[in-house]
């Protein structure tokens, strides 16, 4: 099986921690590759940026989807996931969406521990957009300039691991998920100073995007998730092109 | 007072449906201009086509911002919005949002009549992420395939007039949104056969957009909509650049 | 433009604060008047004198509606507001809608200052009502006894800035909301104090009431917000019998 | 022990069935009193006559509170009954409230039969600020106008009794309420020909009433349900008045 | 009438100060009793012990529910009352459905004060089982161990005053609930001390549960409610078997 | 890896239709195993008969979990679910979770397909306890008695995909959940005739137990899913009994 996830972002630093801990979570046979946006920011905190950043990765999705039995935007925040799953013919995996799944099977409530203050409101309206806002304890953040975005968890273990704490003790989080492609791997690090499940956005998304795979419980070929209808289209790069020209499976 | 609308598709004959509204509905001494996407597609009706024309009016508005007092994302649906209103330093109203308000300043509940079925999706993750679903009635469509985007109003004027008849005594609906650019203009030519107000998008944005430029309620400085951070970016044109680089309000 | 703004409590020196900022924000054209209510209280806080202000405001609503373009419920909590918008011809605005609307074309997540702790409970009712209360961040308050209704902004300024600060920066607001006729116009000498858009009932109000009357949306003659049907009455105000003697509209 | 329910409609022959179902549901040794507002309309069924309902239960609970141990507001959407709570001194139930209260306890999904088409929207915001939305299966209504407000009962019992059986089989009601105090007594009535448990509620006020009476669980001194502040009016009738000066309970 | 309180757990402790309770709530002539699980844990603090709870006071009611006019499952929580519900032939009521519908009665928003840290989770649990989750202000709760649970209310009396007191002043609770069976009677004690009023489940329960018997609303013959549908079965208790071989009513 | 199911009903030929699925499903080198309830129904239909089927999953949940490294709820509705994973050491998933959570990866609404209309109001609260209940577009049923609970997939097939396919056209379904596991494997036999995404949950539960199992999040020692703590107990199998009296986790 052959998994590629799509980094939306140009930071290759984070590109390597997201391989990294792909690798670590695939099942044998799996083969995972990591692709690194050519244009966009080194990495998303707005809603702004959210936009360059679905941009990217749709056109990422669609030059390399025939490649590959399954995708991953791994960013999380999963920019322009649902555009992408109706557009491609391979199942599609964000991380929040995976992270987020992977902690209603643990617990009732997850807290979401992010990078930076300015990213939670974004984060936020990210599990509203997924249904799942009544089961959100919290979401607690680092409040400090980031150095370097590859080296977050090295400086600022310590904070990251107090607001887990935090959040177990005060928001009464059954679940932590650590948010944000840059902590990519930590939760395995720290795992066992914290109380409750640690969920890992890569980590889950390369299983999910495997499960997926393996089940094979069909493509949309009606409803909201069919491929876009044939239509009109100018100045768009080929693949993006390619994916308009397409229209409907038979 | 300059106001821009901002088509992030490619029709010109839609630009021209929206200028037409946009100039009926605007006060005296408004200046109204409408720009119509280089790249994109001829209408949005995916959330696939939705990333395209969220990157193309995020595009367009860095490029405009600085000649307008407010900007308008003339499309239904609102791609790109919550992000632009971070970036640029005037206020941004979208069709959808603008219509979802004076719907909710005329009744408690409003349907919305759509251009096609496969839109509808799209449009009601759009009111449930304005946060009213609740006062949402129903969404009705056209199930049709369209001749010619810019012909719709013409060309389906007697289905549309049933689907809001409709709405009203099933639906249990109090305000008719008419959603769609194609649509701009028609709840003028059809208002006196409707029991009950009828809401254009593109007016209503026009509207409101002078009232944020009058009222002048100030730029968020703080908060989740001030200025995205400075940040390291690569490959995006020169205006995107630009915002991107701007940082900090002080 | 004939725009009536009508107080439903007895506070002339209220009366005083609205007319100003009414006249401030109105357009070139557009002339302003306000009623004070002859029965009622000094300004309400709970739901109990709400209902006193809603009986009064109908009635006023009742006797005036004809000589005017638009209504506005002059009163944060906009007492009687959806019931009146069934019964009269033109338009109706409330403080409160007024406000939201502004609000939500201008962040996400808002929160409101109001001057009592007393009258919080019915507001949170309120955007409760509106069906917003998932983008409500927060409701502060003053907590002091009001020395005069008619000068709650000089009495007050330095902690009504203090609670916007506090909005932003620990609830997550994004649009602050001015709440309550006695603070009509504050938006305005305070704004640039406040790090996020700050929005105020009655400029509000005036704007959408004068862009409710330009867009001519139509009245309703079906569903609920049609007149209601003529029925059997007692012992009412002349001006109140009119009204439900009158029945459909054809 | 003494209760008094309070019809805000002007029609004695409502006030009769409510007396009537209200003295077969009291237990021993409970006194039922009614009485019937002398200015009003023959009942409500819109927004706007819920106006000057609210305004006639509150004048009405105002000038008898002391001489009972619980009020009823004895019309279906409870007008005014938040802000009576707050002012008077003994327990206040409505008719929707001790309704959905019982069907609650019966079941996980209720459905609502009304007397006409205009009246659900308003028992639809009833229900909404009850906070029970969820558990609405429908409301079910009578389309026909009604000949006789006193009459309805003998008028239309096939007709409510097909709309009861409606409600189960096609919308999933695990009980019923038959809303209106015109339809006071039916349940006991048609009960046996309806396959779920089917709620009055005057009789289910008039116990919950009792109840409250009975246990005695304090009235509120603090929060929002606590006597509203001393505040200065004018213009109002005496009982009103008199609670507007009561202030503070020690 | 005959009511019969549930305790599903096995502390005659606590089965004493729910039938001491239950005779003070009752009205005249109605005759109380009480059993106590033989089998089960001292009391359920988490979801495991209530699916142990559940499966006792389901055979309990089974097996008493023949002499009784009306069963209440008496733990907070009110393990399987649903279920029971659907099954035996009277009115079945539970602490918390009882106490939540009084505290709706009361007040818009209510409070929770509960017996220990660990027992919030499965109580938020059941507030939003029963749709109510926008009513609830806080909840409140010892963390201390629990020396005795019988003793509990002599033992933490100052701090579950406290507790009481926060709510109201810092959640905004306009009523508290004193959750839990050990907690019965507590109301009583301390009611003169808390400015709101305090709802006590073992009372509610009880006056709920006679004015359902006495109103008589009929049982589901038909809905999620109606008697299982007779099933094959094997290992059960007596009175079980009997049950799932009822089958439906005519 | 070695994965146990648990089938909470008494149908061996169910137990097989699991077992075969669930095979199917597994990775390389997982081992499956399943038991079947020695107490309890057919199958569970309805809210009484899960709590005995939780009743009897905890029992085989406590007798098994030493030798497994994951367990399965191998019913629709999840009995006992949250309780179970309280107490045991290992994973826990259920059908209807984990089944709603690959829907919720594959399209923004699903609908389910189940066996009887009874069972629906079950599931309609499970999904509601799983807090997506805003994602659910219907459940669509079978109604006409089931002959043999093994061979409702044979007997039923051609109404089941026609049920499939009006959830996708009348409902706005993305993906398709067949509910119950007497339908265990069938998404397998018609996938290729119904046009959107088909989720089983025999299959979504051992893959996504196996995901859980694979990355390890840590096992609860603090919060609502930590172990019951330690609490007096008596008549209860020893399997509970151990679980009672384990307490914390150091």
């Amino acid at each position: 099986m052959r998994i590629l996830l799509i980094n939306p972002n140009i930071s290759v630093s984070v590109s390597n921690l997201i391989r990294a801990e792909a690798q670590r979570a695939a099942s044998p046979g799996t083969q995972i590759e990591v692709v690194t946006a050519p244009l966009g920011v080194a990495y998303i905190e707005t809603r702004f940026e959210s936009i360059i950043g679905a941009y990217a990765a749709a056109t990422l999705a669609a030059e390399h989807e025939a490649q590959h039995d399954a995708l991953i935007i791994a960013a999380f925040g999963d920019p322009g996931i649902r555009g992408i799953r109706e557009a491609v013919n391979v199942p599609v995996v964000g991380l929040t969406e995976a992270a987020l799944m992977s902690a209603c099977l643990l617990g009732s409530r997850f807290s979401i521990i992010a990078i930076s203050r300015r990213i939670t409101a974004w984060y936020r309206e990210c599990v509203q957009a997924n249904g799942l806002i009544d089961r959100l304890a919290s979401i607690r953040c680092l409040d400090q300039p980031l150095r370097d975005i590859g080296a977050v968890q090295a400086d600022h273990e310590t904070r990251l691991r107090a607001l887990c704490q935090q959040a177990v003790e005060e928001d009464g989080a059954d679940v932590i998920v650590l948010a944000g492609a840059p902590l990519a791997g930590m939760a395995r690090t720290i795992r066992e100073h914290i109380p409750v499940p640690l969920v890992d956005g890569v980590s889950s998304a390369v299983r999910h995007a495997e499960t997926l795979a393996a089940l094979a419980p069909g493509r949309a070929r009606a409803g909201s998730y069919a491929p876009p209808p044939a239509k009109a289209h100018q100045g768009l790069p080929p693949a993006l092109q390619a994916l308009l020209e397409r229209g409907p499976i038979h």
